[in-house]
């Protein structure tokens, strides 16, 4: 017997059938003998409707009254869930955001939790009932309602199965796991059966959307295995777990890649101190998140070319900051490129495998992609390159580390 | 500067164009230097559409969750209407049942309001905000969401004027006000500028569906004066408020009809005592309110005539019930009939005014119609007769009383 947190995304909830189903699939984990506690988005475009509903009213809404809102989606979704439950028999209870005290901070909108009070659900656990939660919204000090943010109900499941000290928290998706590289674009990826939180962070933020980056965080810091699987089938998934010593022979897990990313480039910069921070401070304020930044030697003595990337979103706003500090600091030429993409392997292997960035290296080579800045941390590699060469490089790069091919670890 | 609390239902909110008229009709009261609190209602419709997600999940959903699911839709009212009221430039904050402490019993789809912390309002209200509070909702000891019924925001009006001390508790709806009867079937209906407190029970409960009666009987135990208007227009509406000294002067105040009732006569019941309670007993354990109910000497010695009235949702079932009884209890014979209609007259003036039922019955002599039962109270004299001779009653009574003149009272 388990203690168990299942959570289901807006597809999986989308309609009264699929409600059913899901009640299905939580009755079969009770019948196995689990308690079970559910957690539950909005269904299925409900949220974006009361966007709209929000957006005709002003384009740009109170944030207090807009959490209001949108937490209705998921209030909608634990009520049939809970009434589904009981109509099939089985004793089952809906809990919002404030009656089990998901207290968060105040940010409005992107919320983070810090603490839920467990009596409630686990004396309904040991009473034989299964809980419902509704995701993505919480209550700040002062009872004001809060929501987490988009795929913020991953992390509401996460954070219930940590204050429970459940035995694994189900993720269920669209998707059947998490795999080495978007199947999309090759065909030869392939589903991981377990993947450290620390290679789930690097995969989440480069890009593999499978969950949201703060619930592997969170799984992380209170040590609670995900079990990301399907929720149109029984076969298992992707555990996200702590980090196990087999998992480092294995040298690369997966291949990512993002091609929402800008260029930006400042030639025959004077190379003094402080140069970088008067370049970089108003981009800051500007609330850009500068990615990658690399700085070398200029062909000009005394002067330095740097490079960074901004999110595409915010390319002309940063482009235009940086042209109006340019003279100010000195420099020369000022460069930009929005037909990039940045292709990364990820591994916590690396750490004790060297090599692996000039395998990397080669296996683009080879290819003929030219790689325009590089930037690397313990566990990653990412690589700019031209983004027409995005699928190539990821192939390339799948091939290289022969990830069609079931690690040790994973075959056992 | 008053203090007010203004009521909006379904229609007035029904969509984003009248949620901004609302939040003018707001602004104007704020404008001429009046603290404001608003309570509203679902959007038209919405709360139908929510019950129909739950029934197809069951035709018998769990009670506790049918209240989570319907009171979203005041939760998306007060967003949008507190956000539309910031867009134009006035500080507003909604309000949730749970954030103001509306204590109701845990009578799920029924709940009685048990007491509103007022503190949290008085002190927006001080910092100059509007405060915007979800209709219809409450929670019991347990926070528990709970709602209040049909009708419901208008009996939270009423309580958070009350609890707030409101000099006055406007519920706009879709008419202009209470009419001596309804002007549907009587041309000659007059608006009434004043009526008391019990006068308005008598109303609303004889069909005049202005009013959640329950909120009539708030704001008579409280002392809250109601005045009902229009939304759409700014006429001065009815005031629903406490007998003043002048109302005993008016006979009759309204004529209202109802023809949701059905009758059911045993004839021949034996006249001993504990015959009516056995009678009774079963159709009350059923749930099934009886509304009037006379006792006549039969024809055969020893024995009697009882008649009463049920409604007609229930007529089968308590029919079914008092044919299997009155062989018990020996009665003779079991009449029904579902083509009746009780029409009454009401006025605080028939406390000091004798007469008025002799008048009643000879206005509807005139026009030849047969009375089946009557039935009296202090403010009330009501009679069955039949259904088809409705409009032609109510018409016959208006004229009787002369209730299209205005009285000496309102014409000051």
């Amino acid at each position: 017997m388990a203690l168990v947190v299942q959570k289901f995304g807006g597809t999986s909830v989308g309609d009264i059938e699929r409600i059913k189903n899901v009640a299905r699939r939580v009755l079969d984990a009770k019948n196995q003998g689990h308690q079970v506690v559910v957690v539950v988005s909005a269904m299925a475009g409900e949220t974006d409707k009361l966007i709209r509903l929000a957006q005709q009213v002003t384009p740009d809404p109170d944030e207090r009254e807009m959490d209001v809102l949108v937490s209705t989606g998921e209030q909608v979704t634990i009520a049939l869930l809970a009434m589904t439950l009981k109509s099939m028999g089985c004793d089952a209870k809906s809990y919002l955001g404030f009656q089990i005290k998901i207290a968060t901070d105040s940010a409005f909108g992107k919320a983070r939790i810090t603490g839920i009070e467990s009596e409630k659900m686990l004396e309904d656990l040991r009473n034989g009932r299964v809980v419902v939660v509704a995701g993505f919204q919480g209550v700040d000090e002062s009872e004001n309602i809060t929501t987490l943010g988009r795929g913020g109900s991953d992390t509401t499941a996460v954070a219930v199965a940590a204050a429970i000290r459940a035995d694994v928290c189900e993720i269920y998706t669209d998707v059947d796991g998490v795999y080495t590289t978007d199947p999309n674009i090759c065909p030869k990826a392939r589903k991981l059966s377990r993947i450290s939180y620390d290679e789930m962070l690097e995969m989440a933020s480069l890009g593999a959307k499978v969950l949201q980056i703060r619930s592997v965080e969170f799984a992380k810091k209170y040590d609670v295995p995900i079990h990301v699987r399907s929720s149109f089938n029984d076969n298992p998934g992707t555990l996200v777990c702590k980090e196990e010593r087999e998992m480092e022979r294995v040298v690369v897990s997966g291949v990512t890649y993002n091609k929402n990313e800008a260029k930006i480039e400042i030639m025959r910069v004077p190379d003094i101190p402080g140069v970088a921070a008067k370049l970089f401070k108003p981009i800051a304020d500007a609330n850009i998140v500068v990615d990658m930044i690399i700085q070398t030697s200029s062909t000009e003595k005394g002067c330095a070319d740097l490079a960074f990337t901004v999110p595409k979103t915010d390319f002309s706003k940063a482009l235009q900051i940086v042209k109006e500090g340019v003279r100010e600091i000195g420099g020369k030429e000022v460069l930009s490129d929005e037909n990039i993409a940045k292709v990364s392997i990820i591994g916590v292997g690396m750490r004790s495998h060297s090599n692996v960035a000039a395998q990397m290296f080669s296996a683009l080579a080879r290819e003929g992609i030219n790689i325009q800045m590089i930037s690397t941390s313990e566990i990653k590699i990412s690589c700019i390159i031209g983004s027409k060469y995005t699928e190539l490089a990821v192939r390339a790069l799948h091939d290289a580390f022969e990830l069609d091919k079931p690690s040790v670890t994973e075959e056992k």
